[in-house]
């Protein structure tokens, strides 16, 4: 396999495409039958758009529930517009790519915004460029009173958590690990990540908030990662439950995974565009990269 | 009239409740047949705790679309609960309010939420004891894509506004005047206001906003002024256009109404407990309080 599947085929232009989403009402990212999904309803109006089928590359694909303030994606058009009024004069300028935005924002339902469309620098793969994924956990605990206004974005929770110790145990795991014991199983994918940050907070509102970052994640890895940490900051277990979950890379009970509507993706991060064709060398190969 | 329809008839205590709602999916406030709306779904969670029907009392009547994050009502329940299991010893201590907000909670729906239960202090009166009304509105102006998770308190404007300009012909309107000129008709209603604050602001992801305070709003009032700002802001009309119209009391076009969506109802305030009985005076007769 390996690099020519990286770049757009001959006769074909890359476009990076930024968009944010409330997730409540889609179930996840990726196309499935019957379901109403990020991915289909974007490559609908895309298709529209392109006038032929297109398919998306996701940077971090979102489990059902999940938000996202920042997503990106890529999707490769043909050089010349096959317009239906066919003009062999039409190049790429024609597609009038900068008032994209506006034309899927006027397909697109609300709960899914496009923030920027814009032809990709040489190398730029939403998938396998990117560095790093950056999320946010909020949990309103205690029986906190849910502002009927910041509702989508939160997990309730009954018992009150103390942060401190979930930010003592989540300190330890840090680093590059393999998170088998926190990720759902799928064939083929690697478990090891390099986790970034693990740090929680309290927000002006008084919701519990963790900020998680890693070079990737695997299925379920940060909604069970928090599920593990609430478990410590509520009592429950001692730190060294989830440091021997780790160790033993035993799988985590379900039970102990929080739901996705707590949970948003806030940012990608991709490198310069210079270093983008080292970044996709780097990355490439690691299939399960998301 | 007067005084004695201000305090609990004899044999019943009064309930103060103070809750927020987001208003996306309600027909506003006052109950009307066939449509949800905040007061028939509070009514019917209250009566099923008072087990008889309860009828509340409103600090601020919001209209369709228009949200609360404080908004206060008052119901009277008999000061002995008429239990099924009926005991001549039950006493005011067995209705158990402490416990209502959680009760209450469990029965409404997440876009309404109950943040507190209490006996209210002697002469409170949701309606005729508040002294002022705190509104915000917020625009999205100059086709700004609006963020998925922050979508639903926001209005959409295509024109780009400018912020000065709308604060200095504001700035005019306050003080105690004759909004007629801004308030949809109704019978026997005062439109003689004392509007307190008019001012606008950005927030920080770019949404204009304005405070709006008064002691009381006649019907689509805020919608109106914010309306006829926006003329000056996205340089449609001249100062004096909007000032003409207070002065002439001259009903503006209901095209420049805008929509509740953007509308919040932000506070209520009251006096302290040893003013609320001249509060009342001072209010009682006034039937457009709100």
């Amino acid at each position: 396999m390996a690099l020519p599947t990286l770049n757009p085929e001959s006769g074909f232009r890359r476009l990076r495409i930024e968009l944010s989403y409330d997730g409540t009402n889609f179930s996840g990212w990726a196309a499935q039958p019957d379901y109403r999904t990020v991915q289909a309803v974007l490559e609908e109006a895309l298709s529209m758009l392109a006038h032929r089928p297109v398919t998306t590359v996701v940077g971090g694909r979102t489990d059902a529930g999940v938000h996202a303030l920042q997503q990106f994606v890529h999707v490769d058009i043909p050089e010349n517009p096959p317009f239906a009024d066919i003009d062999p004069k039409k190049s790429w300028a024609d597609w009038n790519i900068p008032n994209w935005t506006y034309r899927l924002n006027r397909i697109l339902d609300e709960d899914i915004r496009i923030i920027s469309v814009e032809e990709a620098s040489e190398h730029f793969h939403a998938r396998f460029s990117a560095l790093e994924r950056h999320y946010v956990y909020k949990i309103a605990d205690g029986l906190m009173t849910l502002p009927p206004l910041a509702r989508f974005d939160v997990a309730p929770w009954y018992r009150h958590l103390d942060e401190n110790l979930m930010n003592e145990v989540s300190a330890k795991l840090l680093g590059e690990n393999d998170f088998k014991a926190f990720c759902k199983f799928r064939e083929g994918s690697t478990t090891i990540r390099n986790l970034k940050k693990f740090h929680w907070y309290r927000l002006d509102n008084g919701y519990l908030a963790a900020d998680v970052v890693a070079d990737a994640f695997c299925y379920s890895m940060v909604r069970n990662l928090v599920g593990a940490a609430v478990c410590i900051g509520e009592g429950r277990f001692p730190q060294e439950w989830m440091l021997d979950l780790l160790n033993n890379r035993e799988r985590v009970s379900d039970s102990y995974v929080f739901p996705g509507r707590g949970l948003t993706l806030t940012k990608i991060l991709y490198p310069e565009a210079s270093e983008l064709y080292q970044r996709s060398l780097q990355t490439v190969g690691r299939r399960d990269e998301e």
